[in-house]
């Protein structure tokens, strides 16, 4: 079954202490689409501006992105300059021109109003809402989300916990939305704002699900060299998003193995900048990688 | 088989910010002793004063620990005290009092020097050395370290690693001992230094175990509540040596099972003062929980 993906579509900037890479193809949605697309149909939500380059657009059609929901407006793309320190878990942005994002309302297509699964990428919880508003009937809607969003739009985010069935928030946002230091307590009280499902990202920790079925504690696949974090959390939920859309158990079966190809596209997003090494892999190599991934945590 | 723990006895003061517990049971060798005596027979080689209270031996017996390695010298037992923060991976030593520790030889019982397996819990690594120098030829030794000893005995500790099978350390020490900040670049390096298996303690999110079989990620057991995280790397090296000695599979195997009984046992730790909770708990009782944490890795 396909995949919905909302979220934003932008031109990254990335520094790290040994490169520079200017107007990469980046963004919640680009990122979480590409990695659905391994797995599922996928189409894409998003606004670019005139600006944005035709080799990303036909990227996104090598992955077989449906572009239907892509507004193509005037002005320059959303655009997002960031630097990372040495220990990669330190980045500050050094810009955010958010050019046609500004006036940005996602509106679907027909064709979208059915899609049974949904991914609100990380993005405006007040855009999010609008594109549950048009949804008819989805099957399973999954939320990510950023600290920005608990800043600065916090009603809007607690009104949109009870319209999902899951949500994807790495561990310091979960200790700010909970005001709780323990992970394991923080999920559970996420669980009385909401969502049935709550995962808990913890970059090269791996990550928690709480959910009905009980706990799952996911590894990450360990990585000798990080090249460039910038869109693994979108990887993750969109590996994850593409497994529970296309797999054959039960949701919470689903949600498991997701998280698994979810850690493996999150990690191949992190050798290379941008969308340069996740965009070169096929799936043989996830399920490689997930089958090693497998046999690290048997006894 | 039976297992030789070497490493402090000492009496530990313990403040956190709900209660205080003046002279608990601790020291690295008593929480390992404990640890390993739910798998398997134990010996205890340490030095304690004669403030040491009767209970505490009681206790150690009722644990079925072997004590003939046990000095009782004229003097003060070794006190440590410290303090956690609210994040309680904070901690801050306020006393540190060496007692009869000070002029400490661990010189071993005869019944002592054949024993097949060999736990040098933390403590200085010349001791150490000066256990295995007189051991006859022991089937595996595992030696665990402290962020102390690099700084103050680098020397002795990296030509202990040339005679130890396994090295367990945690991930901020890793860091210190290769001066590589990724884990796992961390972990091949110290394979180099000499021990064939390197097991890197990661608190709260799990264990790495490196070795020629490959790689087990072993997650924590996740707790709601930590009252007291003192000791549960000792009990953690404690239950991992205790499944070692009385495994019937593979080395590796043996291992990976050993992580997983040992993160229960630190568990179990954590969840009360000193050695209260992990003194109450029973064989069953860690199954259980091993159990569970099975259930969590399982997609």
């Amino acid at each position: 079954m396909s995949v919905l993906v909302v979220g934003s579509t932008a031109l990254d900037s990335i520094k790290t202490p040994n490169a520079e890479n200017p107007r990469l193809l980046g963004g919640s949605a680009s990122h979480a689409a590409v990695a659905v697309s391994f797995f599922a149909p996928v189409r894409l939500v998003g606004v670019v501006g005139d600006d944005f380059p035709r080799r990303y657009v036909k990227l996104y059609e090598r992955h077989g992105i449906d572009l239907e929901g892509l507004q193509f407006a005037r002005g320059r793309t959303f655009h997002w300059a960031g630097e990372y320190e040495v220990n990669m878990n330190n980045r500050r942005t050094l810009t955010t021109e958010l050019g046609v994002f500004e006036h940005f309302t996602p509106t679907l297509p027909e064709s979208c109003k059915r899609t049974p699964f949904v991914l609100l990428a990380n993005i405006a919880p007040g855009l999010q809402h609008h594109v549950l508003d048009q949804m008819q009937r989805p099957k399973f809607v999954v939320a990510d989300t950023m600290d920005l969003w608990l800043n600065i739009a916090l009603p809007d985010l607690l009104r949109l916990l009870k319209r999902v069935d899951a949500l994807v928030l790495n561990d310091s946002e979960a200790r700010q939305l909970t005001g709780e230091d323990n992970v394991v307590v923080a999920a559970r009280r996420i669980h009385r704002l909401g969502p049935r499902y709550v995962i808990v990202k913890k970059g090269e920790h791996g990550s928690l699900l709480s959910g009905p079925g009980g706990r799952f504690v996911c590894p990450a696949y360990p990585l000798e060299k990080v090249v460039d974090p910038t869109g693994a959390g979108d990887s993750f939920v969109g590996g994850l998003m593409g497994c529970l859309a296309s797999g054959r158990g039960s949701v919470e079966q689903n949600l498991r193995r997701g998280m698994l190809h979810g850690a493996v596209v999150a990690s191949f997003c992190c050798e290379g900048f941008g969308l340069k090494r996740t965009t070169r892999v096929t799936r043989q190599d996830i399920e490689a990688r997930v089958t090693e991934l497998k046999s690290m945590t048997r006894v």
